[in-house]
């Protein structure tokens, strides 16, 4: 349940040069590195196309058609933040524009990730900074009601703790806790090493069926080749 | 992050007295109570009309088109809980149908809150065992791959706790932190005694307009009546 | 583009007879009589079965998360109405509870047709007053933000006028212009005399095929009969 | 790929007391007894309660905004089927009301499933002619463009073939091909019969981990049970 | 309610300066100088990046899966409309191809607004006639049953009147009344004036919170930080 | 109804050079060359702009969230494939990326139809291997349970055939049955051709009321000019 009204201002960030790591990773490594969890659901999608971001989360709850907490939010912003919003309820107002994304990147922010909407993309292009979000809409909001920011926060069906560091990319955005975030950067660089091997072989024409030894468990479970 | 594979026997379940109390007030008058949080998504509703219920959640993690935690979570029913389950990715699949729901009742579990699909309804129906739901599937499952007993889980949008207190009725379903059950209680019964006082006067005529003395706010912010 | 912060009182209501008598004939009829025009988008759905109404519209312009005119209307309901809410961007929250309905009612409202959420299901049921919506929420509303009342509004994909004639059931709800009701109500009343002599004509095993003479038709389209 | 303009006359219904005896056994347990597969999608429900059927399959094609092939496939109806009408792209007007529930069930139709919308549900329910459609619109159509009657079709995600079994209840519909239905009645009874005893047993107490011996698999895929 | 059948030759266009001048000022800055109304449903959204139009609207509505009107619109262009069409159900087919858009751009039309589908996307973007739309798609269309033009139409959720201004661009579509079309260009003008000012305070990593002296109002509200 | 656990490997391939042939024309030309029939549901869409295929079919049933039998796939593939996945219900997660692409690109396949998710979008384009999809994911999938290869499936709606051939672009997906194939392309040649000569008269402003000489037939249907 959100604790609302509320701003913490010491948060604990991941380590950050795991944090900064996990971007060239990607967030498809990530997510097989964590065993397949974390990923936020996937209708969040990047407002234009190329960017692969990632950074340590400020969060921020917003309530419907309302975004005063983004103001606050941006004053507790560090270099290498990805700010993760969410709302109380579902709305697709464009709660974030080039002026906020202005303060945001002067603070030092990344990118923001936000289960809402988003106006002012052509600028938001040409500033290269990037926004992963629910819709596009040129709608704004209001500025009366609290929310809170550095408080757990679920976003787009993932729980986001401040601190947390964020990969996102073309392919998605994913959580990791910030305790794990090194040992994570490990598992998804031996992943990801043992992948350019692989993609080697399967471009000779070795089949997955062979280099995976999945034709005896095919059979064993009743695969039947017909001719 | 959801961690795998693990199932904790020991929760810390809410205060049974304050728990139960709960589902009387409803999840409307309880939402309000705690400021307008707790709600979970309201595309979940009830497979049949008339339950209302409150309980002590213990969480399911599922993964797609796969039930075998729902077997594992019954073991960890005990009478007064309600199974509060999630699966790591969008799936309407009926995963309990009359069986579980047996096992389920037999066990003192009073209702089901499920992120995905069930089936069995007219059983479930004449069983009294009620589920709020995103779908209903004839489509079974099957049991192939670990999720997770007890953990914190994200249902429809909402963070549970194992323990925390779920009530669901006909307006949705709202999770309260075991820690606030009883004063949250506290706060919705008087929040409710209040509402059969207002009831009275508004169906008498007077209006929200004059009770709730809003006719200067609505002058000050600028409304104007045109005649 | 709509109005802000404005209230009509004096709206022009369609005749009281003819609104009435449009309840019994149904939306399926009415939308036939009016050349299949005039239906609000079939997302709209009744809270509980049964309901069939018809009146004359009191239109409220609502802002996201926000019921604060639904107060302002209440004042301008006549007996004969129905209130047709919609919102400035799509929201699912619960605008309307029982408190309101009972203002609602007290005024001599008979029905609510909302673009958006509503709540106190069981409550409005006991009641007897019927909500046609887009969702049920426990989700509350703040008072914030001005709208509008007695503009003219887009619900659910209609444009609604006040005064216009609303009829809903458990097939839809059509909007009618004020200045049209009478001669709809009759062209509807010949559609539906004539139904039910055709109604028999059907059961009896005569074809649609034939009483409708459409072989020669299909023939001529090119239709081919394959034994 | 559709073929269009046709009508086959003569198809090969499956066997008359196979095809009657699946409704009494759900579409759950015969989507179970086929392996899991021939459920329509879950979006497709029952308008009113309580109606459970099966029959053999008389497919309809329809044109967007067009029911004029519904006329047709009313001739083509024998006592015992049930008609299965999609349309050549998403659509939900109200393709079907009480004039043709009437020629259809003086046809001998057992009930229509429709990847569509429908009217005049309040008479349909009097009539005792259940529907599963995706929606419910007072939206009328016209007749200008051939669709076919008994192709193959493809309704809410499955191929139906004319003469094949559709069983459908609250937990949605299930097609069984013609030529499997006695056999797949054979399995479902079976199945059907063997969970009367198991509900027996899990209400006594026992769990599904030990009669389906589930610990010793969940144990070797690591689950790990923590106090 | 939709008049069916009419073409209304002699509509009251915008003035051509102030419709012409609302292209470079975007669809977010003019949504917010007309108070945050006017804006379509953001489902729409360009079939191509990089487009940025305003001009007058001529009117179209369409019936499900039927184009006829949009030829009949042809006719009723002008050098400087953007055609606004809209369907009496939903409806995703391709209304819209290659062709229609040469003639479309031969007339002088800027652009095609429709609450449907468009097909040969590849051709429009090759011949720069950007379409906003509500999806893609190769479904062609009939032409069978009557529409209107330039009548008052509802496009994805707005009314919008033949003459009015529309403005679209990537943050989605906009709608401005004719007679209003100067004073907002103006209003518009002056808020993007400022906003340059603006942007270059908050570059410099002044906080909204103090320019927009945020601060008093939000402790006011409660707003607590914690360390 | 899906024949489970089956690898068809000697399917009956479409001719060739038909098959080839049909990309240059495009997926909207041959959807009204077969008669507005074929078309996959329009949520299909590419994951990168700009690639235009065709090629004949090897069809893949997956399970919920289990890749297993895209591997089985792969030893199916030949060159001039296309490859066309669906699912026994709705998921979106990420079914295939840069490995399975490697593996299918060694094989000669042209491209994914899959009516689920992938990932690893990035890597796919830069290889130059396009996909047709409903989602794109991170979420990764198992290997636990069997489906099929080279049996019919519904792919988005569409009934597929193995050996069908099918035709991608930006506006959609089009399946044309392998022995139709070489008269498809015949008939949607000529229509090419004809199309190249109309948009040269209507960039000179002949009106469709006129070329298609519409005028009279509207008319007759009632339409009404108004001044």
């Amino acid at each position: 349940m959100y604790e609302l009204g509320v701003v913490y201002r010491n948060i604990r960030r991941a380590e950050r040069a795991a944090a900064d790591g996990l971007a060239a990773l990607g967030s498809a490594t990530v997510h097989e590195a964590l065993g397949r969890v974390g990923l936020l659901q996937p209708y969040l999608r990047p407002i234009y196309a190329g960017a692969q971001v990632s950074g340590t989360a400020v969060t921020v709850l917003l309530q419907p058609g309302d975004n005063w907490m983004m103001h606050v939010a941006a004053e507790q912003i560090r270099p290498g933040d990805v700010v993760v919003a969410t709302v109380t309820s579902a709305c697709s107002d464009g709660y974030f524009g080039d002026l906020l994304a202005t303060s945001f990147q002067a603070r030092g922010a990344r990118a923001l990730i936000i289960d809402a909407g988003v106006r002012d993309v052509k600028t938001l292009q040409a500033m290269g900074f990037p926004v992963w979000a629910k819709a596009i809409s040129a709608k704004g909001t209001i500025k009366a009601t609290l929310g809170s920011v550095n408080i757990p926060v679920v976003c787009a069906g993932a729980q986001v703790n401040p601190g947390d560091v964020v990969i996102a990319d073309i392919d998605g955005v994913v959580v990791v806790p910030a305790a794990m975030a090194q040992q994570v950067a490990d598992a998804a660089e031996a992943r990801e090493a043992n992948e350019g091997a692989k993609r080697a072989i399967f471009a000779s024409g070795v089949l997955g069926l062979d280099y995976y030894k999945m034709r005896e468990g095919l059979e064993k479970a009743g695969l039947r080749y017909i001719d």
